[in-house]
């Protein structure tokens, strides 16, 4: 099936809107009447509202699941080309990601996992192009310099954090970590500056940059040092964590797995292409109207929504001011991610940062494509912003631009297929994966996480461990579906009748 | 409530049987016939007892959960004294553990965990007691040694294990791994031991004994090194996975919620003091036969025995080949695990070695109670095995051991409280949690995940990542949970007049 989603480039075709997904659900209703009062309706099918339905139902409630899109997945999902995996969004997995793993071994996928870079073979150098020129070295070497600028970047207390966040899933618990969300990573940048090689900071910025998609100072120290926290603390945890394992058949081998259990109950109702408007809570049950203008009815609404569209949606009653404060100054995060094929073997082992100048900065040789071709997955973000379908010259002029000829022989290299999905532009997205400025975390997490009369708001976007990630997803799908669960149970409890 | 399990001693009350518990349950059963029909039985009320049935009862089934103990939590449960929680079994927790971490996140108790240890006043020391004499050193020296000691333990690759055991659940998977099943602890020890000083030495091969509670020989060099990686291959990542993080209400706090929400479905019997005997698959269904002559029927089973026990019931039919090898062989695990109150506050920060010539070898302070008293936890194990009730003054001088006088200007430590359950005499553990000797997991795993006819046999002992742990127990509890609840699916859609 092939989605709306997401755009492939390739010499011979072109520019095409569209790539085949496994995440596209066939047929896309298997609703009839809109008269049901439902259980709960759970807004969005990505890993949190899958999570809350497939969990909803397997708990008796009777679900609907409404999507806008018609793919499951939300921000993780994956296009299949030729049999072939490129990841548009969420991508890499870990065993320390505690909600995620959890479903990777029921599910039984704890085998297929593999890594995402392949170093045996080839060039085996990192690539280091910035204004003051280019360089090559070793991975190890690259390393070495990684580690020792996220050191002197994290080693606020002595401890690199450990001391000033010793429990990640509740960071604000110390007092001492509250200063740290006023702190932009620019803020604590200067504090450091002169501490840090040139080569130190080009590859440390990136990689702030290369987690938050925004701009050096509108991403929260804080939240950099929560992610590092949760990496415990270490840069080779970073990158275990953060960068090395991939599903082999793709994210959406993952998510079909919840929404087919959820359909395996026969208690999930389900209709894609249906993006909605508007969400009255009467206090006996909530009405979700449609932009076609179908309604539909529950005792119980699970909004997955991410923050940076839920503005776009009305709600009676109105919002509560934190909430509405939130939205308002929304998360920053417009990373760019696309994946290229390149012709030329060797770069299986090869890794790159081109900044500050490229609007792409960061790449990784990720896999080898069913024609023998490299497959290359480079990131940018709001830095230097692009829409990489408006003028596809450009995007591959900055995945050129990722390796300089002269260490290949004077030779540029061969683009063979461009992949990527436009997170920025995308109207169910809005960004991508949530990373927050400065002081949003501070003054409005509770905010984000609370219920609105029977409203439940969900999303990794407020998830107190793996926010941002697959496993605030999911962590927040469960939370509402034992949330909701429980309220049901109560009122059927008290109200026999129904 | 007072559980029949553990013992305290105290200088008044002198040696009794049976500890308060938060996990003890009242009513004991909630069954008034033995006439049903259950969807499911599940035997063993630990952690994977109860998360097989919390997540059969959430899924519709009609369960029933029988238990030997008059308590929940098996292998892992809190004696609460006077509101202080002394851990009799499984201790520790971190939200690197998938499957406990998505339950504390799930029941909201993210925020209710502390350290055990706590270095900042007192003592600040680490006492290293050996047949050549004793050391006194700071923490980070402590740190310093057992890290070099570890490291040079686990660099079988150039890369500490993590080449050759490179995705901890799937451990076999590289075959460069295998061989190491094949090899004890002690065979790997021989190989190092020219590059060992005598203090890493003593240390790692304490820290060994203290992870298997069997002897050098009989400790499973592979599955060492499958704790290794789960930890991350550091030293760090043992210490904070391992032996850090405990329930401020004591563990037995947790298996309360999985109880509790099972109840709550409504779908739950239960019946504790109930030991069973004899398992009887007719095809049809399943009939347990207990200790007294009752009999239970189930259209499935979920045995929770742990591997030391299963050979204790009878089987008809009876076990595969396999099974039973694997059970003949059973884990090695005899570890000793002594609370001791100590009227020294001192010593809240102290960490001790007392190797090779005592009951017990390693201890921490682990809190400070509502006396004022430091609070330490011991283990002993298989090497110098006792039986900690036999002769209370042996437990006491074991305590009082892991203390040079010197080191405290002559004086004897004094012991307020003695703590402690023998999971060695224990007949529904014989023995702690799984340690693998070496070649049970190469030749057997597989045997024991295996199901048979309609049991589907589950328990941490053979759980794929967190293996011993209550993680394991969990991810175990979740697995049997989903294949017996698509199994009862299936059986009622193909028989709709049952």
């Amino acid at each position: 099936m092939t989605s709306r989603d997401g755009y492939c480039w390739t010499p011979e075709d072109g520019l095409k809107a569209g790539v085949p997904s496994l995440g596209v659900i066939s047929p896309a209703s298997n609703i009839s009447s809109s008269e049901v009062l439902y259980d709960v309706i759970v807004i969005g099918a990505g890993y949190c509202g899958l999570t809350a339905a497939r969990n909803a139902a397997i708990a008796g409630l009777k679900v609907l699941l409404l999507e806008g899109r018609d793919r499951i997945g939300g921000r993780s999902w994956s296009s299949n080309i030729g049999g072939y995996p490129f990841e548009m969004g969420g991508t890499w997995v870990h065993w320390g990601q505690a909600n995620t793993w959890r479903e990777v071994v029921r599910y039984q996928m704890e085998g297929e996992v593999e890594k995402s870079h392949d170093f045996t073979n080839g060039v085996k150098h990192f690539e280091l192009n910035t204004l003051q020129g280019t360089t090559t070295m070793s991975h190890d070497e690259e390393d070495e310099v990684t580690e020792s600028a996220f050191k002197k970047f994290t080693n606020i207390d002595g401890a690199y954090g450990r001391e000033t966040i010793p429990l990640p899933y509740t960071t604000f618990r110390n007092p001492a970590s509250i200063p740290l969300d006023s702190q932009s990573a620019q803020d604590r940048i200067n504090e450091i500056a002169n501490v840090l090689t040139a080569q130190e900071r080009a590859i440390l910025e990136t990689s702030i940059l290369l987690c938050s998609g925004g701009t050096l100072e509108t991403t929260s120290f804080h939240e950099f040092m929560h992610w590092w926290a949760m990496c415990g603390y270490t840069y080779q945890g970073f990158l275990d964590l953060l960068i090395t394992w991939k599903f082999r058949g793709g994210q959406s081998t993952f998510a079909r797995k919840f929404f087919d259990e959820a359909l395996a109950t026969k208690r999930l109702s389900y209709t894609f292409n249906t993006p909605i408007k508007h969400i009255k809570d009467t206090g006996s049950s909530v009405a979700i109207t449609t932009r076609t203008g179908q309604t539909f009815r529950a005792l119980r609404v699970i909004s997955t929504l991410p923050l940076n569209v839920l503005g776009a949606v009305s709600f009676d009653p109105p919002l509560p001011a934190g909430k509405q404060a939130a939205i308002a100054i929304g998360h920053v995060n417009q990373t760019i991610k696309v994946h290229a094929e390149l012709s030329n073997k060797a770069l299986r082992s090869w890794t790159g940062v081109t900044y500050p100048h490229n609007e792409l900065y960061y790449a990784i040789g990720d896999g080898t494509t069913p024609a023998g071709n490299t497959h290359i997955v480079c990131f940018g973000g709001n830095n230097k912003h692009m829409d990489p379908e408006a003028d596809i010259s450009v995007t591959q002029n900055a995945v050129s631009s990722m390796f300089d000829p002269s260490n290949y022989g004077g030779k540029e290299v061969e683009i063979q297929r461009l992949v990527f999905h436009n997170w920025s532009k995308d109207e169910f997205a809005k960004g991508a994966w949530f990373f927050a400025p400065p002081k949003l975390l501070v003054n409005h997490l509770d905010d984000m996480r609370a219920q609105h009369g029977s409203i439940v708001f969900a999303s990794s976007d407020w998830a107190l461990g793996w926010r941002s990630f697959i496993d605030g997803a999911i962590e927040e799908g469960t939370r509402a579906a034992l949330q909701v669960t429980k309220d049901i149970e109560a009122l059927k409890a008290g109200r026999p009748s129904l």
